[in-house]
């Protein structure tokens, strides 16, 4: 194809710093009487692994793939082991028990991830001995005795991933031989690393219909407001990505961003500018949102967990636009329709493409833990399955980067201000 | 958190070879006369951009993240400029004519992409003067006169993209003043560099629905297979999404995978098991598998756009297994229920993540064009926004990789055998 | 087909006593010069009706069907006028003025309903001015003038119905020319005589979706309570077809029938018995049940139309179940997880059933209107459509019969006590 | 309330002929020495029956409900027994032993059916024996010897129904002491006195999803059509439903009027003129019309049970299309887009109605059954149940009355003209 010129000619190159690669703890290291097998898929009729299938420790991914090539980057850059299967397992397949915990509340796709983990054992690796431990890590006690050579796979919020931590340190300390491997599970997306937790594109899917429900109630009322909480107690993404998904939100409150209600540049200013443009409005909050501005009784409840209990930003908004109103309007019409669609979020199943993850999520882990990884969590990094070490992901968190382009296109598509920049 | 060791003893580093920039083409190359003007976002009322918000061309992405250190990389290594909006642009707005032109069938998502372009120039960058060309390219020679500045956003499928960089290379000769930028639209996500195509999550979500009652028809009757044909006829990717995202599939064809009917490790032998252990089967089946197997009649029909047409694998399918069953199982009951959900699919609004991203893409363009960009594509490449050229994007090609581990994810859930190797 | 009997043998006959024929109110009795025109029907080139496709006021659908020939039925037995086009109009459709208004709030089908107004009107009958009246009844005093020979079609509640029964007295004691059909708009479905309100369907298919939610939310817990307050102020009739639609529900609360918390036969009690036994329960509970049981504050709230508020059963029941379980079971795990899906519900498009209801309705409302019927609501009686009169659908109310036998299967399918019975 | 009449002077009364009650058999006309028992439901800890809670065979439903009243109707007037429990019943539940038997294909609701019948017996009235008989009435056979006084629940088309009443004859000339029940499945609902069958509801659900799709890909194409074909072998039901709640249906065609595709009043002469005027259109063909029109090839195939096999008119019309615009409009852009949605619709979950529906028809069959009623079918006539002989149901038959106004309906929507009349 001729562009008229060399295309070449517009081309550079430039070199980058040293990569460090993050390794994952590795059972051998405390039990180095572990065997080594061959991978029983290789003896599988139906699979001929191609030269390539299998992989090995030098197989990374890169974390850091984003550069400022006019200045030089902050190391250290990040590298990470590719997840998948490996040519020489260490566990006896016979032998093996395997149990999975699930702690905290629920997510879309968690059924997918415990099927998986155990069709994968089962079908795959020819695990006999798969038990589900009831009542999260409480469960652990009430088993009369341990089986010699478990993995233990914990699927929980970013709590369970500092207990599963803790569980592999001890584990690590006594020189069991037992692996461990953790799948975070925060439908609010708050882990950080991996690219995001399964079950989140489901909770965007459901929060929108939510947020096409308040639009429709918004827009069928004299200055109606179509107010929706959505989850999200530490990061707005769930916020951040119904509200760019959707054309119908005016605003979007995340806990990343401070907002205020009165005087200029306020929620309420921006709110009657747009009642009386459009004589509807759509307001987004995710339930972090707006926390130190809501005024604490004394017994301040705590949940059920021991943490302060979140308080309802949704419920405490609604009634501060009444006030609002019946002040600075008496006798106007005025209405805000509260939807607080959580637990029809939650409950569910996951769509196609959460499926799809979940099940990738749960063989990668099982491919770790049979080739002797532990301590890890097994997660998509920049687009492919990576291994990361339980400690890095309980260490990580991601929010929403309010200095970055997405939250900026937040801003384009519903025009809302800095409201905590006066 | 202490784990009982350093734990930085197991990381180690490394090197790359220098990677090569692929830039894109700057309008400025042919029109050295461009303003430069300041972004209209720096004087929104709303926007107060941060440091870094906007991208200069130093900011890359690097498109090679997954390396296997044990040997060479394979050169070269390649980078992309970021997108996003840029604090000079090159066009009074007011001046500014932007043209959209779609080409070829529906995917969802469309409207949305068309829709973001519209509302993206007006609100963003002021842009009054948006026209939309109807019935593809030939729309272009209705008009009576170019306007002086247009932009000409090309939506298309692959031949639209390889019409794009000729209109490209031709306005480039004449040094037109004019900007011109591609977004790939294509529901079987074959195109190649960018992450995925729009409309393809939702195209999974919906032929999801389809090898569903494809399972129930099978389960319901005695010896029952359930047929579905999925879009995709250079690619498979459709196929095997839905088949990774689903737990009801026992065999996936696609194109990049050889497979015969008959004898010793052929699809009937297989599904002749299938039938023997659980009584029914479902087949998936993407429309560009199998071509070759399937007996051409003289006058082979072409498509509408001239290509020789696809013969319909679903069909052949259909009357091939009945043929077989007649033969060798006469007197059994059997039944194939075909179920070809095209339309249905291509016909469905774009879902949340589609929604988003095809928001994105939109504005990517928009921010391109404006800064002065043209001849490329906008797209995320490991998960981030980037301009790639149009000629790039035209050349390459998205096929699934078969010796990937996603392709042996496949394999390990359906079980089923490499039917192209005896 | 021979049974080996005379099958007409355990058939017997009977008589039934004189019916009434409940007519409604006609244009000409206070406009006796109205003219007298053929229906255009009978002139469209696409329409060849066939004998007897116009009905004339003796076409009549019986109301009581239902007999108990042990003793004599109550009189008096009523008929109503079946709905449909007639061969004689009563306007000429150049001059006719049609308003349309709608009060309250949302309902699924109301944009189908006016749709289908407008287009049948334009369509059928060529009726080329018509109006939507905005605000509500409200909406007629800004317009200037009157025109000649309105029709004003009034789509609302039974304050609306009521207000519509008003109105048509004055218009009848003033003699104008204006014919008023109202259309009865209530999700709640507690309009009588009629079989169904639009909506209802729509609103039970997304009740259904509360409930299962509540119900996963429900089994994931440890002595986990779904609860869902599902929209019914007087009547009980979406909480009863969710429950009955769904195998998910342990105890259904409804206006129509009383029932308290604590002691023996007691709501705890059973919830009690159900949490033993399954680990969980969901509870559905309409708005307007258990009103009395709740302590009213000081300053009760009338709600926007000066109607005592109805207070939030469903908030109020979550914390008494709260505070019953810390009391009797302190130390026990239990959770409630709260579901209101009101506002999700009412935002929703029409189901099919919906769509074809609202069709068939708007279509005979403009039938009889044109016809010179005036005051009458038209709807299905029986399942086949009938003119009434606006004042007997205004003083109609549909309740949930506790003593028929759907109740009765709502307890089958529940196994709940008679709460109210001690 | 005073309209300034007395409203009375409207009324009129009339009376009715007699109506003849059609009962249904007795088991224990054959059998006299059946035992009289209390119905279980009086025991109950939960249930108190109110006064009336019991139906008697004094309990009846008009069948009849519509009258012109200026002409004598037709006899015999017919009504028919009431559905649900009875006081006294005839079984001993712990001997009774209840068999289900499922013909046919798939049909939405079909699995609440069957559960419905297993609860409902085993909860209500404390049945324990109750079996599944697999592949239809073959399955019979196979079972060794018959318990003593079962139940035998038939759920299938009208094949199946017919096969019941031999059945059922058969029983009774051997007086054996077996009741037997059917409940009709076809979701084409050409069942005829019952209101409508199970799984109708929704399959018009999924139809409208396919019309909806049908309409984006033909307005997304230069001269597109859209050709939706849809269940109704002898009746166009589905059809009729689709297009009367969708507003996107151009010609709607079924089995019950004829058609002619070429000249003047022809099918494609309407296409025509609509593609003229809008540039497209939507066609919805049922699967039974036309069928007279289709040539036959010489093996004509006939189906699994035996009957002429229903040719396609889909593609059949599909491919005559293409012929008519390649004859007629040679050089000009002309697309069919043909969506089979079938085995889509028939897969699919009930809806709430159905739901509701299925399960009031396996309670209301449970109670006749136990209540020694015999050779009958139960299900809503005018909207409330009813036991009908099994015979009567068996030669039944509902079609689209297209004398009657829904048909008239279906014009006004889609301006179709009497293809059928010259």
């Amino acid at each position: 194809m001729d562009l008229g010129e060399n295309p070449n000619s517009r081309h550079s190159t430039f070199s980058l710093p040293p990569f460090e690669l993050r390794s994952i703890p590795y059972l051998s290291e405390t039990n180095p009487d572990l065997p080594s097998l061959p991978n029983p898929i290789s003896q599988s009729p139906y699979y001929s692994p191609s030269p390539g299938f299998y992989l090995s420790s030098s197989d990374v991914i890169l974390r850091h793939i984003l550069f400022d090539l006019s200045s030089p980057p902050a190391p250290p850059l990040v590298a990470f082991l590719r997840a998948g299967p490996r040519r020489t397992i260490r566990f006896d397949t016979y032998e093996v028990c395997a149990a999975i915990v699930t702690c905290g509340g629920l997510c879309p796709g968690i059924n997918t991830v415990v099927r998986e983990l155990v069709v994968g054992l089962w079908e795959i690796y020819g695990v006999r001995r798969i038990y589900g431990v009831p009542s999260g890590y409480r469960g652990f006690y009430s088993a009369e005795h341990w089986p010699l050579e478990p993995r233990v796979y914990c699927i929980g919020g970013d709590g369970t991933m500092r207990g599963a931590a803790k569980i592999f340190g001890e584990i690590r300390r006594r020189r069991l031989r037992v692996c461990i491997t953790g799948i975070p599970k925060t439908v609010d997306n708050d882990i950080g690393i991996i690219d995001r937790s399964f079950g989140f594109q489901t909770a965007v899917e459901m929060a929108l219909q939510a947020v096409h429900a308040a639009r429709v109630e918004a827009e069928s009322a004299v200055n109606g407001i179509g107010l929706v909480k959505l989850m999200g107690r530490s990061t707005g993404h769930i916020a951040l990505h119904a509200t760019l998904s959707s054309r119908d939100v005016d605003c979007c409150l995340i806990p990343e961003t401070d907002f205020y209600l009165e005087g200029k540049g306020g929620l309420f200013e921006f709110l009657d500018g747009r009642l009386r443009s459009n004589g509807h409005a759509v307001v987004v909050v995710a339930e972090g949102a707006g926390q130190r501005l809501i005024p604490r009784v004394e017994s301040e409840q705590r949940d059920e967990s021991g943490n302060p209990a979140f308080l309802d930003v949704g419920s405490w908004l609604k009634e501060e636009m009444k006030r609002w109103r019946e002040r600075d309007h008496p006798g106007e019409l005025f209405t805000v329709k509260y939807i607080d669609p959580t637990y029809m979020i939650r409950a569910v199943p996951a769509n196609a493409a959460d499926n799809l993850y979940c099940t990738l999520l749960a063989h990668s882990s099982i491919h770790g833990a049979m080739a002797g990884f532990t301590g890890f969590v097994s997660g998509p990094v920049n687009g492919n399955y990576a291994y990361v070490s339980l400690e890095e992901v309980a260490e990580a968190k991601s929010v929403v980067d309010t200095k970055d382009h997405k939250w900026a296109w937040v801003r384009s598509v519903t025009n809302q201000p800095d409201f905590g920049k006066t």
